[in-house]
C-alpha cells in the first residue's frame, strides 16, 4: 500500500484507459455523488467508466444519475473505491469479487484500513466529494453541472447541511466556488429533499418514538425502548429503526440519548449517543461496549425495566466522573 | 429617506458616539446576531451602545448577549434598527416611541418600508448579518470571536443552515472567513441548539401534527387541520401554534401543504404553502386571500369539513391550471 497525493491521484486517473468505481453498500449522498463526479469526469476524458453498488440508489438521489443508463460493456483498467473506509463495506458479494483487487482508493476516513493498492486519504475532509473535488482541479476535466450538482450533494450530506463539526473553511469555499460556476443548480431543493422531506412510514416511526421517550436523571438522559412486542404491534422491521439512535438528543436539555433494540426476547441492542462532554465510550465500556468519545453502544441482557435501570445507573456514574 | 452604500454607513456609525439598536419583536438569530455584533463592535471602538427590543431575548440565544449586562444610562445619538422591515415589527409601545425617529436602518429585507432617515439595504443578501459583516469590514473594528459568534448565528439562522436559496457564494465565503479567523467558536453546538434541539413541548405538538396529517390529491396535498376542540383537548395556545405552517410540506410527493387553525367557532385561518411549481398565491387569491408565490394564506368561513373541501378544490384547480 502507498499513499497517493492529490496530483499522484489525479495523474493515476488521467492514465487510465477505463474504470470501474465501487461505493459502499447502503449507499448514501456522499458516496454517490463522489463516484458519479468521477464517472463524469473520465467520461468527459472520453474514457469507459461504470459505478457498481450492492444496493439499488435510492431514488431520492436518481437526480445524480445519467440521463441514459448505458451498460458499458468493458474490462476495467482500474479499480476505484470511492469512500469506503473498508472493503466489508462494499457489501457481500462484492467483497469476495473485489477483495485484493483494488488499485486505488479516494477517502476521507481517517479509520480508513488501507485495503487498496493506493490510497489518497484526506481523513480531515468533511467529505469523499472534498477529497474528489481537489483531485478533479487537477485533471483536464471542467467542472460540468451534473458534476458541481454530485460533489455538492456529496459535501451537504456529509455535512448535515454544514451543520456538523467536520465543516471547515475549505468545505464552504468548495461549496461557494460549485455554487457561483452553477448558480442554476436547484440546491435548495436538493437540501430539501435530502434533509426535510420524510416518507410518511417515517413520520409515522417519528411519531411513534416521540411517544415512547422516557425521562431520567432530570432530563438529562432520554431513552427510548423498542420492544418486540412494540415492533410487533407496528410492523416495524430492523431496517425501518436504522438511525434512530440519534432521536433523543434532540430533546432540549438531553446529554445522553438512549435507543435499545430488543433483539430477541430479552437481549437489547444499545445505542448511547453524547449531546456535548459526556464520554458515552467510557460508560459503554463499564457494561461491556465501546465506540466513539460521542457515540458509542453495548449489549445487555434482561427485562426491558432492568436493563434500563442497569443504563441509567451507568449513564449517572458516568456523569458523576465527569 | 436616502439609501446609503456599506462605505456611508460605516462612516456614519464610525462618526456617532452612542448608538441605541433595534431588533424586532419576536426576535430570531439573525436580528440578535446583528443587533449585538454591532453593539460589540461599537463598544470596542468607545462607544455607548445598548440593544432594545420588544421580546425578552429566548435563552437559546443567550450566547451571544454581553457576560456581564450593564444597563448603559445615555441618551443616544444615533437610532439604529438592524433586521427590521417595518417599523411595526418593533412591536407595540417601541413602534409609538420611535416612529419617525429612527435615522439609520440595516437590512436585507427588499420589502423594507423606507421607514428610517437613511437606509443600508441589501435586499440579496441572505441575512441581517451578511449586511452588516460587509459594513463593520469598513469600519475601524477587528471582528473578535464574540462578534464572528453573532455573525454566525445570524447567516445560519436565516438560510436554515446554508439550506435555503437565499445562500449566495458570499454568504458561504463569509462563514468561511468567520471559521477560519475564529476556529474555537462551537459552530457545530450552536446549528445543534439552533435547528435540532426541541422542547419536548414542541416535541409532543410534531407528535400530534403528525397525527392529524390528511392526504388528498394522491398525496400532492397534504393538510393538517386544528380546531379550537383539539386545541382544548391538548391544552395548546396560538403563540405554540406559530411556525407550523412548514410541517405538512416534510411528507415525501407532497406539492401544497396546508394548516388550517380554527381562530373561532367556524372561521379558519389557512396557511398554505407551495414546494416548488404550484402558484400557492394564485390559489389563495381565488379564496380572497393572497402572499408570496410559495407561502400564501387566506380565511375560510364553514365547518372544518366544508372548509377543507373547499381548499383542495382550490388545490386542484389551481394545479390543474399550471
Amino acid at each position: 500500500m502507498k499513499y497517493l497525493s492529490v496530483q499522484e491521484t489525479a495523474a493515476h486517473l488521467t492514465a487510465c484507459e477505463s474504470a470501474e468505481i465501487l461505493i459502499h453498500r447502503s449507499p448514501d449522498g456522499d458516496c454517490i455523488g463522489s463516484g458519479y463526479a468521477l464517472l463524469y469526469a473520465l467520461r468527459q476524458m472520453g474514457k469507459k467508466a461504470r459505478v457498481v453498488c450492492h444496493d439499488p440508489i435510492p431514488e431520492r438521489y436518481h437526480f445524480m444519475l445519467p440521463e441514459v443508463q448505458t451498460l458499458e460493456l468493458f474490462h476495467p483498467e482500474l479499480i476505484v473505491a470511492v469512500d469506503v473506509a473498508d472493503e466489508k463495506l462494499l457489501g457481500d458479494g462484492l467483497l469476495e469479487q473485489y477483495t485484493g483487487k483494488i488499485d486505488l482508493c479516494i477517502d476521507h476516513h481517517i479509520s480508513n484500513t488501507e485495503y487498496a493498492e493506493a490510497l489518497c486519504l484526506d481523513g480531515q475532509a468533511a467529505a469523499a466529494a472534498q477529497v474528489l473535488y481537489a483531485v478533479l482541479k487537477e485533471m483536464p476535466v471542467t467542472i460540468t453541472k451534473e458534476i458541481a450538482a454530485c460533489l455538492y450533494t456529496g459535501l451537504a450530506t456529509d455535512t448535515g447541511c454544514f451543520m456538523y463539526d467536520n465543516v471547515s473553511p475549505r468545505t464552504l469555499r468548495i461549496a461557494a466556488e460549485i455554487m457561483e460556476q452553477h448558480p442554476d443548480i436547484p440546491y435548495a431543493q436538493i437540501n430539501r429533499n435530502m434533509f426535510i422531506v420524510k416518507s410518511m412510514g417515517r413520520i409515522r416511526l417519528d411519531q411513534l418514538l416521540a411517544g415512547q421517550l422516557e425521562s431520567a436523571l432530570d432530563g438529562q438522559c432520554m431513552l427510548i425502548c423498542v420492544t418486540r412486542s412494540l415492533m410487533e404491534e407496528y410492523g416495524l422491521d430492523e431496517s425501518e429503526l436504522e438511525g434512530i439512535a440519534g432521536f433523543p438528543l434532540q430533546v432540549e436539555g438531553v446529554q445522553v440519548g438512549i435507543v435499545m433494540k430488543e433483539r430477541e426476547k430479552g437481549v437489547f441492542k444499545v445505542s448511547m449517543r453524547s449531546a456535548d462532554w459526556v464520554n458515552v465510550s467510557a460508560i459503554c465500556q463499564t457494561l461491556g461496549g465501546g465506540g466513539h468519545i460521542k457515540a458509542a453502544g453495548c449489549t445487555i441482557n434482561g427485562s426491558a425495566e432492568e436493563a434500563k435501570r442497569i443504563l441509567i445507573d451507568a449513564v449517572a456514574k458516568g456523569m458523576a466522573k465527569a
